[in-house]
């Protein structure tokens, strides 16, 4: 029965996607990896995060996932979000090649901004390897922002590693 | 032991339902459907979504549940709902014809206005197949309405098909 | 292991208590029970609730458990538990007897009522059939209430059920 | 399959680490310890808590595990930080040897205290066996303390114990 099972062997798509006339952006939890020592004890290997994806408008209801662009939000990036005010802002600002000897040639950096009713997501990707500089807003309602408030902070404890903390059954008894 | 294998295979009944003098309704968390596609990938086939059910009084503690009516909440739509304040209001139209040749028959409308001690929570369907006119308005207090914020929040990430993506034990161990 | 199996077939008591100097109470979830229909649907059987227990001083670190009174807060009445501002105040009124020949013989009444650093939670029974009239007053610090109103909120999808309902793994695929 | 078994028999260690300057400090549920009684029914043996870890800054991205100092968080304490606003301080007092002959020889005491863009957490520890007295300093970001407060209001169930409760299957069919 795949019911009883469910689908832990498989890898699942269930991103949460806000689609406007120019651009669009989705947001989807990305586990963190886990090492085990000789001692035995478990730790994080790669940090989770929440993966954002960027991309343009090439016709109505198409998007086009080719030139895509991603932004993982850290822990403390994803708590930066889940406070933000109606009139806060918060910049973020990423280099994927940061301690290489690429370092500087790539920058991304996240922006969200208060509009009226709701807040504008905006993602710059300048790139000087390929001397391509990419921009993208998405305007976001208050209650998409709330949806991806309310997820965020679902999934927080979940890309710290806690959970499977959490679900350490408790010993004591024998 | 019946205890130790849940209900995983039946379907399980149990609405948060709020019965007034006039008419009721009830909430319940519908999950989303997963299609495997040959990559291996699973993807949300048809979104989850919080079922709304609204019935007519019939007499004491007697609701009409063959002239009931349903209002499906869409993830962005229980953001809306979450995130209302006390002087907050909200409404929804559905067409649950769109796109078909019915297009524009059949007119759902759901509202939360607020009053004193509260919310006014109406549904209206204007059927223009079957020419009915359908109107059900349910006063909700603030601790019913706590109740449906709470219970919306928990069944979000799920309706999302979220919990789906953190409950995959993370890999990385061989 | 007994800790892969967890305690499903065992009856676990982790209340959380606020012991003072002249009563104390405590909080935990009681789940719902289910019934199977022939149609093979489940449906909620006995609501869930979060049971308070009350008790008397009778020394030091000593609690009267022979003496407790009960009272068993609905879904809707965690709803209010939940929002409570600093300077709500609440109560709750239950006749264990309603709709039996006994109604009105025994009336239990909750209140929660706000101080300069908190809240007074009290407990009254007054019970005709026994003669007695009990009374119970425990002063809840912020960070008291925090953690009850915390955990009410994790317990509240739990006492509904819905828990059950998520925890269905979505079908779809065969 | 390791991802499917989970590390149910392992110990897992993901802790949230704020690394600053002069110090570092890092938080991790500790689950509660449950007692099987005769009657069968389970009891919890030792409280859970979240436990912060304190270093100094021994150069670059270096800190002294050897010479780190632990404050545990009851239930409550977890309570008070969940709730704090930004303008809000806190402290909390601990003797690791209370009721015992050396009580009074140790004391603990962690403190939070607002400033312009977040929180001070620090914690000075004499001990009077040893003659030492050591304090801690590390500013944190308003970013950082949401992450604390979300991830703590998520293991506050945990560490009360109340997931085991809610976990176990309801039972009502035979």
């Amino acid at each position: 029965n795949y019911a009883a099972k469910g689908y832990a062997s498989d890898r699942i798509f269930a991103p949460y996607t806000v689609y406007k006339g120019k651009a669009a952006f989705s947001l989807i939890p990305c586990l963190p990896t886990f090492t085990k020592l000789n001692s035995g004890t478990v730790v994080v290997d790669r940090r989770g995060s929440i993966m954002m994806t960027f991309m343009h408008s090439i016709g109505e209801r198409k998007y086009d996932w080719e030139k895509r662009q991603r932004f993982a939000l850290s822990a403390t990036e994803v708590g930066s979000l889940i406070t933000m005010g109606a009139q806060d802002s918060c910049d973020f600002f990423h280099d994927p090649s940061m301690l290489s000897s690429n370092a500087g040639q790539v920058r991304k950096s996240l922006s969200i901004k208060p509009h009226a009713n709701g807040y504008f997501v905006s993602l710059t990707v300048v790139n000087n390897l390929l001397n391509t500089n990419d921009y993208f807003s998405v305007p976001v309602t208050t209650a998409e922002f709330a949806v991806m408030k309310t997820a965020c902070s679902f999934a927080l404890p979940h890309i710290m590693g806690w959970d499977q903390i959490t679900n350490q059954q408790s010993r004591g008894i024998d």
